[in-house]
Parts: C-alpha cells; structure tokens; sequence
C-alpha cells in the first residue's frame, strides 16, 4: 500500500481515501505508524461530540438531527458509529446507516461504522486514530457514536471532546449507568423520546443523582429532546457549542487533550512491549528450563526480560 | 519487614509465616521478588487443585470433605479461598471458614481467605504466589477455591495442575459455563448435591456439551457427589489422583507449568513496564508538550518511550 499518496488522499478530504484510511486502522496494519506521523501535524481542529447510552435511547436518530443542524450552520460533519465489544460491525451499526440516508448524497457528510479487526489495542486505541483521520479530512465535526454503556463504550465516550450521554423513557437508567462509570465522563445530558410518558421521571431521577455528585467548573446541562419530531435538538446543539467555547476559553480543552494523548501513548507502548516481549519468550527457550529447574523465578525472569527487552540506564 | 527470616519460617512450614507471607502478596508489598527468590527453589512438589463453580454448588463442602480424605491418605494440605473480583474478603468466603472448623485445630491443615489489595497483577499473578508459599511451607495438596465463573476466576483455576468444576442441579447451567470458557479449563466435573432432583438431567446435559467439543489426550471424567453425606468424595479423590498421574507419566505436567510460568513472566514484566511508562511519561513533561504542539505523533511518541525505556539493539 501506498501510504503517502493515501496521506495526500486523507488531507485532501477524499471520501475513498479516509474510508481506506479508518479500515487501515480497523486491521492494525502495518502501515499504522506512518499513516499517523503523515496526518498528525494536521489534526487538532475538528470538535469531537461522543454520543453514548443504552441501546433503544435513539442514538442514531439524534446524530442525524445534530447533522443536519451542524449542516445547516455551514460545518462539514463525520459520524463514527463504533462498537467497540464485536470484532465485525452489526446490524445496529448496518441500521444506523439506513437512518443516515437523507445525508448520503450530501459530500460535506461522512459516515462510518467501524469495528476493530485487527488493532491489538482495541477500540480504545483505533477510535481516537479513526477519529484523527477525519479530524486530518476537513470535517469540522466528528460525532462518534457508540452502542452501549459498557466499559469500552465510556473509553472511547472519554476520548471525545464533548460526550453527550443519552437516555429514554424506561431505557438507560441513571443508577446503571453510574455504575456503568458513565455519567462522570458526561458534558451534556440528553433525555431523548420526550414526547413519550416517563420522560419527566428519568429528567427528575437523573437530577438527583447529579446532586449527590461532587460539583465541577463546568455542570452538565440536562436537555430533553425528541429527535424524531425533532425537538430540542437546535437547543442541544447550542449546549455542545456553548461547552466547546467553555473548554477553549478555560484552557481545559488543552488539558483534557493532554491527558488523552498521554494515555493512548501509554497504552500504545504497552501493547508494543507485550508483543516484544511475547517475541523474547519465544526466542529463548532458556527462560522456560530455568523457570522449570527453579533456577530463577518469575519474579526475577521478569526482571531480567524487562533487562533484555529494556536495559535501564 | 525481614524477608530473609519470613523465607525461613515459610520453608519451616511455620503457619504464621505462611500467613503473613500471603498478607504480603495481597498487599503487593515491595518484598514480593525476595520473597519470591527466597522460597522458589523449595516449590515445585505440591499438587495444585482448582475448585470452580458458580456460588452455592457446594465448592466449600466439598473443598472440606476433600481435605478430610486427603488428610486420611496422610497429606497435609492447604486451600486457598480466593475472590478476584474484590479488593476485600466478603461474607461468602467467611463462611467458607466456618464451613472448615472441624479441621481448624489440625496443624497439618491450613485455610486462608485471600482478595488482592495491592498486588498490581491481580488474583491471576497474586494466586500462583500465595499457591507457591504453600508449596514452599510444605503442603502437599494445595486447594484453590474461587467464588464464582467469571473470567478471572477461569484464570485462577487454570493456574493449578487439575481443576475441578462443579455444578449442582439447578446452577451453574453448563451452557453458562462454556460461555465463560470454564469447560474448557476442566480436567474433572463434579455434579454435587447429587441427592437433588435434577442431578441426573445435570449430568445427561454435561455429558453431551462434552460431545461436542474435541477429543484430547485427556478425557474429563464427570463425577457425581454429595458432598454433605459425603458420598463420591472418596471417588472424587481417585480421579483426581488419576489425573495427577497421568499428568506425571504423560509430561503434560512439566509442559503445562511451564506454560503457566512463562505467562506469569510476561505478564509480571507487562505489569512492571506500565509502571516504569507511568514514570517515564511523569518526568518528561515534554512528551505532553510535543503531542499538543503536533511535532510528535502518539505511535512515535509510543516507540520513543520504549525506546527510553527500552534502548533495543
């Protein structure tokens, strides 16, 4: 594969050429590295809008609605619609498509699922790449969405600049979703299906649980919204906007971009010294015989390969 | 703390040794690799067995009648209650204490709640420790126990030489267990309470799950007891010493324990690796810098730092 002109391919906005790009990603291809260092330089300037909550809260009828209000306010917009616990993308995934069609024709509009195939780090690892591509494309915005609640879901929620958490009537209850992890990671709450009976309970019910919460700079807003009518969605839009001007002009988005990047780099290198590491065993037969005549212990092993992968000054 | 003098009294098979030297591997205490280089050389004789079934098939009787027929045969034996998925033994494994009185005054018989405080590997590195300790201080049957099917639990129980799985008419279905990869681990079923209607329909279950998988070498026998009679347990004990020697004569206990080593190696020396990152990345504050000015990319950053850590030839 050609990595550079797929480079010149990603920054020049080529629809074929991300999608090539974010499957790149999907494999863990070799290639990986330099694909990076050839984007990274021009990342930085997309928003990045996480949506996450149980499935059924209609997650992908509101990205809709958000594209077609970011449309409207003139942004050209990607929707990555991840799910980070099957190795292929399912039929939800497939689903989220249909109901994007109104944009298909529309150039300024990208969409995407994506699974992880390959990539050892999984998708806590590909997501935030996947996500530098299209920031790298052009596209002024990038929602990712997600398709549940679990731990890998609130992982790749955390690694977006803005994660908007939903939630509906008799679907995503607060109290599992705190267990879940995910309501601290949540900038902007949306209670969606407002038009359905139970609405005012799950708005009531997730206040609460947001008093017993310790208070930040920033509190998260809770809207309610009905994406298929649409409702509230133009107010939702204003919320993401108004949390994007607030972690510029507290200098948070730096901070919380600092952070992210340190660990991804942090798991980035463990994955890597893991496959070294897998690779020494492998090569010296010795360590296992020596571990079998009790002639060193693991403990001591592990020093040694750590010595032998990583000779510390 | 003296490490050498705790060595000492673990390899005299002193019970408060024993005890404070497992307190330590739960803690994660900084002594650990002595610990480890002190009693490594005197492991390798006792026989390991892995006790796993969901919550109230009656591991803990069974556990009980086991050592009362294992202490009949002359051995001196230990078992290990284990929770990986706390940081702190709770009410179940408490029980199983009281469960064990009748051997609580016999000093050739030792039992032991363990959780992981501290040990930064969890249960899966922490188990295979305090299992050596026991080893060391000259048990020759180890029980390890575990309170549920979860995956950690898989990975304590394939960190013994045989492992039993038990089921009870009414839990621990065995459709579940194949979905948690528990069948797989198994060198003996155990269908207890056997005195309970459903048993039979239990074993019939077992028994074709079985059918369906691969042959290998060894072919899990499926027993059936009720261990508060206690009736099979005598039989129970024939297979497993059956299992012990097969293992002998076939090799398979050499190749299976140095498997089990090797990973424990990699895995420590993972462990250690995202503790040295963690430093790494603390001191050199112009990582952050570069990945937010973009003259560094996050997988050039990765290799940097391994590379820092680990200058390879």
């Amino acid at each position: 594969m050609d990595v550079d002109a797929l480079v010149m391919g990603v920054l020049a906005g080529d629809a074929r050429a991300v999608a090539r790009a974010i499957s790149l990603v999907e494999d863990g291809r070799a290639e990986l590295p330099a694909l990076s260092a050839g984007i990274y330089a021009s990342t930085g300037t997309a928003a990045t809008v996480g949506l996450t909550g149980a499935p059924g809260v209609g997650k992908s009828t509101l990205a809709g609605a958000l594209v077609r209000v970011a449309r409207a306010a003139g942004r050209r917009v990607a929707v990555l619609a991840v799910d980070p616990t099957s190795p292929y993308t399912g039929g939800a995934l497939l689903g989220d498509r249909v109901r994007m069609q109104e944009h298909a024709t529309d150039p300024d509009v990208f969409i995407r699922s994506m699974a992880t195939r390959g990539h050892l780090g999984g998708m806590a690892l590909a997501a935030p790449e996947a996500v530098r591509i299209l920031d790298a494309a052009g596209y002024d915005l990038v929602v990712v969405e997600t398709v549940g609640v679990g731990q890998a879901e609130v992982d790749v929620a955390a690694a977006t600049d803005t994660a908007l958490v939903v939630l509906a009537p008799g679907l995503g209850d607060a109290v599992q979703m705190a267990k879940a992890g995910i309501l601290e990671v949540a900038d902007v709450f949306v209670v969606n299906k407002a038009d359905r009976p139970g609405a005012a309970d799950v708005e009531r019910e997730l206040q609460q649980m947001l008093q017993l919460g310790a208070t930040h700079e920033w509190e998260p807003p809770v809207l309610t919204t009905s994406a298929i009518e649409p409702e509230g969605v133009e107010e939702l839009w204003v919320a993401v906007e108004r949390h994007r001007a607030w972690l510029v002009d507290s200098g948070t988005l730096d901070a919380k971009r600092t952070a992210r990047l340190l660990r991804e780099v942090e798991a980035l290198a463990a994955e890597r010294f893991k496959l070294a590491t897998a690779e020494a065993l492998e090569a010296g037969g010795d360590v296992a015989t020596r571990l079998l005549e009790r002639s060193v212990d693991p403990y001591a092993a592990a020093d040694a390969l750590l010595g032998r992968i990583a000779p510390q000054e």
